[in-house]
């Protein structure tokens, strides 16, 4: 990865300095931009939470060849890991490449790699269809994050997802803090349990299945899975919205507990390596989303950047199950940790 | 802000770095100047405090409009924050401002950021009158703290505060521990309950509501509610009276609990965002009082730089409002944050 | 040692920096190399939890000259301390030393301090076998430790220890994480329970004790205690196959508590001083190994080095325990600790 | 005290550097010289274990004149402070002046400030002999501290100090560490408790007063206590004699709960304010020593600059107890801190 990882550096050193761990220090309050928000520590509390915990050595077991594969609603992925959306790469990485060509990268990679690739809302419907509709082949490997928009709005949304093949959708509710997006005419808001709820039985009427991202408390998760949420994505939004919450690792365990049996439970933010991917399903994630080093990947090595960054992690992933004797993602548990 | 502070910068480098985080450390010591005393950490256990809070960041609700407002002893402020009083600019600062018109730049900010401004007392009561006699159009803007003098130089003073039009008043009783004040004929002191009681009632006879500030204990807190306090202000001076103090963060919650019930809880030091306000309000406090940010402001700005500083923080405070589901400054409270 | 380390760094400095404190941060990631896997902080914890004790001083006792001596399966040790095996010096420290060479150093130094040394295997039985006909005549100061291949691959290995006069050997069972070591025919693997009670069936069978290393639970403490193990080595590899583990001074007490009756525990990483050793001892672990600065030491004064290195860990944890009140190493205990 | 201290760093760089807090950090290791031994944490865990304590300001009270004077032993001291005892300033700060030099201004200065000096025991009787010759007149303001030598060779020393005019001795014991000591014809020892008693009845047969220094543990408190101790000095010799020992500031608690009813409790390392000074009492000390700040005094101002530093602890220590609500040194205690 280190030729990726210095070409990327060339390419968009203006807004990220491809840092040897990326945690949030060097781009401390750059938004837009690709830092942590404020004094950056939401991003940097992802980091450390993840860091915080450490992992149990394990040999004298079977567990020699480990099964890193998951089945996410029906389609069998090579690793518990997504890419996660990102927003304009232009101005939050000063990327050379248009929002179509780094979306194909995206998802071609994912593809290749055997796993899916979450991709971003724009505030004008017809950028969101435009992206859309470029991915019509593959829309069962992508999943569309909606912004917290008004219900008329994410409808116009939903449709454009379901005619491009997806099966799944989400909405980054934490985007109500984005200043850019409350000015529009059609602002987007925080959503009551009722409105999310209204929300997510429109999505289901298009059999949409449907993610809940930006949960960082047991109410307001139990409030998601109340109002039919398919999944609850605990994730502060790589701490770009708010300063000064805790890291998503942090209240991680205590949502897998209060709704882990009802809806599935998504973690992202801070997650670097292989053994972040098994604390995070240690402590309760079901799947695991990764930003920022896959759109570094895919700078520094395009469609190929992201699926050889996906099969490094897939490759450490298996290494850490082998010496915690994890035979198989669901046996991860809290019993990996100490 | 970024001119503000720039032009403030070079206005007072010569006490002040005006650093990027306004936390004690490049002023360590500084005491004339701008400093926490000694070795300065209870100036920096203030801003450390406050950082060592975490906000629960929610979504999920119908907070996406917070009101920041909050009424003070029949007062409408914009938002739940005042000016803490200052000493000499001179001294502390190196200001070229003279005491006036730095107190005219202040209260003018104040009130037209829509909140109130405390003034300090001096060593000479004609000074103070001074201060008074120029605001006295707009003295219900304008909170006076006296030093702990005996009864009688209390009273002097309460009496010009009357008849410059202002209906509240407080006393920062830990100036007790200011060396150029204890070597004066009448030097300021520590003062008991039973004393602290008698300028109360003097105060209260004058209808000038009360504030002791200076409280870091409960049982002070008990005691200065007993005594009659209209308000007690949890402060450390800014750590400037005494080295190795707790941050006033740390001990707002017991006091709250303690007497939240029966006089105001205010507290200062360290205050730097609206983020912090919003701790602050979570950790027991009704109203927040920010010091040396204003006098940066102030003197990179003058009184559109105070009233630009807190319409800043109020803009920050709504948006943490909005993010931790927090309608309005009365409901804030432990479960914003984690 | 001055002049042993300074001889030391000049030569083995392309890999090892022969730092004032050997913590691992200076070759984090190097594997190949010295340091800790990725982000060495396996490696690192090892010397953190150990610092993280303190001696409790006494000095009213008659433990003025207490004794280190300590005796392992009939042969007596002048201190409770051996040398860890370690792999190839050229790929690990950049060595100029041949394997035999610095094998002979190693020995020759171990037995002139009163000590014994930990040897290493090698992918090849062939190569295993010269190392161990070149110390047949003090086998009983060696213990090989031998990788986890199969059954069949470790007891050609066993008679190979047989044949040199070894009567204890060992099996680090970690190594199962080695990459170089997984890609071979017969490659290396996590070992079952069951697998390793028939492996130390045989040892037992050709009168050989048997030490299992890499335990870093309580579970698999017992479960190779059930197995037959004569000792149980708590170890993380130096940090070196998982990264984010615990430093083994934090899993060492439970572990001890658990098995300390049933088999012996021996401990190594991070140790690197007299206290370090008492700390071990007191924490539960009957033996304690030290493997990077006793390479170092070869490398700066050969077997002198090695023995010199050996005689001032001695005469530090004399001194220890003369001013912990720790009359020999029996008495060591969680009362040494505070 | 600036000009004091940068007349000392100039005559004593060579091994002290004098720096802005006395913290141990600089000197690390460099025994002899003015270090704490090994890493040097345990001279380093002194300072911190008392900056780990914060002080409750308190205001509303009548303490506003406190007392800082103590009674010990009949005499009436200004301060409840000592000069701790130091070897050789040869040795331990490169200092030009004689032993006999520096205890004249040490002592000298002590009086003049209203305290007492300690003063250090050498390898040769003659020696310390000519030490208390000295200082024959001032006698009762010397306590000397005897190294734990055999019973025989102590009473030689007790016989000099009651010659001497003193009333009160101590015993290092914990200098049984010292190598060079260690290595006499008549070396140090650890004492047992049976012979700590029998050297208090030779003590008390003298009408000495007889101190126990070196105490870090709760039952070593205890029996120095039963073995007829006037006090114990909680200590580890600053940190000179055993590596990563805990600070002094964090076993106190707990052994002056435990003798403090039945003996004096003193302790010392670290100690650099009035406020730590305050802090110590709080934690249950009757009586506090310091050491190397009073050896820097000296080198920067001779016998005025021992006194005008004493001086200013007890101005630092007053303001400290004015601004906490401590009326006098008896009243220090546990609700002192937070």
């Amino acid at each position: 990865m280190k030729d990726i990882r210095d070409k990327a550096r060339e390419r968009i050193k203006s807004h990220c300095k491809v840092c040897p761990l990326c945690d949030g220090r060097a781009c401390a309050g750059k938004v837009p931009g690709i830092g942590g928000i404020g004094t950056g520590v939401s991003f940097q509390n992802n980091v450390s939470a993840l860091a915080g915990h450490r992992l149990a050595m394990r040999v004298l077991h079977d567990a020699n060849e480990p099964l890193t594969g998951v089945s996410l609603w029906g389609r069998e992925l090579a690793l518990p890991v997504l890419a996660a959306p990102i927003g304009s790469v232009k101005n939050n990485l000063g990327s050379d490449l248009s929002e179509g060509e780094y979306s194909e990268m995206l998802i071609s990679g994912c593809v290749a790699a055997g796993t899916m690739a979450g991709i971003g809302d724009t505030a004008k419907p017809e950028t969101f269809k435009q992206g859309l509709d470029q991915i019509r082949d593959r829309g069962r490997s992508v999943i569309p994050f909606i912004k917290p928009w008004a219900l008329q709005e994410v409808c116009v949304r939903l449709d454009m997802a379901v005619a491009a093949g997806c099966d799944s959708c989400g909405m980054d509710v934490d985007a109500a803090g984005l200043t850019i997006l409350r000015r529009l005419d059609a602002p987007v808001a925080t959503r009551t349990p009722r409105e999310l709820a209204a929300i997510i039985a429109e999505a289901h009427k298009r059999k949409l299945k449907f993610i809940v991202k930006g949960i960082m408390t047991v109410d307001e998760a139990r409030a998601a899975a109340d109002a039919g949420a398919d999944a609850v994505l605990v994730s502060n939004h790589g701490g770009r919205v708010l300063d000064h919450t805790p890291g998503t690792a942090e209240v991680l365990p205590a949502i897998a507990a209060a709704v882990g049996g009802r809806t599935l439970v998504m973690m992202d933010g801070g997650v670097r390596s292989g053994a972040d991917v098994l604390k995070a399903l240690a402590l309760g994630a079901d799947i695991v989303l990764i930003c920022r080093p896959v759109a570094v990947a895919i700078h520094g090595g395009g469609t190929d950047g992201a699926a050889r960054y996906f099969n490094v992690i897939r490759d450490e992933l298996s290494q850490c199950m082998r010496l915690t004797g994890c035979k198989d993602v669901a046996s991860a548990g809290a019993h990996l940790l100490c």
